[in-house]
């Protein structure tokens, strides 16, 4: 009986599962404005403007982690809470301590 | 008699029941603290100091959201959890909208 | 000849000088809004409405400091620049070191 | 021919052109950051796990924006405060704008 799941492991679905093809269309993008600021500074874009584009991909980022962060809670950390007192806590301090990175960041 | 009062009504107890008196303790340090800035500009501190103070409560003001996300992820989503998938949803729904009014502040 | 002021030492004109009771006048409105979420924390309001008022706080303080940079660089760097190299120098360090705390604040 | 091109033209030296390999290095790494995190996702990932990755990189960019800022207030700043007051002020008010763009993003 080899069961070495750990409650983290890669298996899914999470809660990002169902939107995983927008997920990965939005990180493809975020992807191509990153290499699009390397190619302004190449280019000796004027500072400011690569600043203005460096604050969008950060938005982009932010926007993509708070909908990980709706999908979890409504997947990962309600189905917890229907599991166990326990489970759901667990759930709960994991899910403030990513929140609290996210809002450090 | 009944008691319709709607899930968001200012009844207890919520989320932060538990900790209020250490809530209400820091937001009063929170307000000594925004006082002292205000003192800082009324005796013409050097414009970086106050800065540093401004950020600092920033910071402090950030802790207060992140203690009050996690106790209501912890109490108030997953009872909710628990009530029913409709409530769960609501619930959840309205916490990422906290989440990201947070991230954007 | 006792004049042991120091370079940051509290003497006007600062960047925010003029504005100076503008200023007061949003410290003060923005320690009415921090007494406001402490009563709603004592009157068990519903936690997602103390949340959007911490983060109304959050953005408000945010907006000071955006204003104080902006009249630190316009006077105290910009003379500081005017007056030699490594003044300027000097102030630009600062004054990007306090734009960094207000990032990651 | 007159070749009037505004202050804002891609025409070096800009404030981050001393540094420029080491930007174009720093975006590379955010590049291939950004790459794992669709890798992660396309791997089903735990949420948590890709959340915390997210942050990271929103911490790099923002690292290369504080950056960036130092080098255009040590630069092009600087640089137009000694040339003129007009130009110092115009130049204090973009950076100004890029730094509220920045705290809000």
């Amino acid at each position: 009986m080899t069961d070495d799941t750990t409650s983290a492991a890669p298996h899914p679905p999470h809660g990002y599962t169902a939107d995983k093809d927008a997920y990965l269309k939005r990180m493809r993008r975020i992807e191509g404005q990153v290499r699009g600021i390397a190619r302004m500074i190449e280019d000796d874009v004027y500072c400011i403007d690569v600043l203005t584009q460096v604050s969008a991909v950060t938005k982009a980022l932010q926007a993509v982690s708070i909908g990980l962060v709706e999908d979890h809670l409504g997947h990962c950390v309600v189905n917890a809470a229907r599991s166990s007192e326990a489970e759901g806590a667990a759930k709960v301090k994991e899910a403030a301590d990513a929140v609290a990175r996210l809002v450090r960041s």
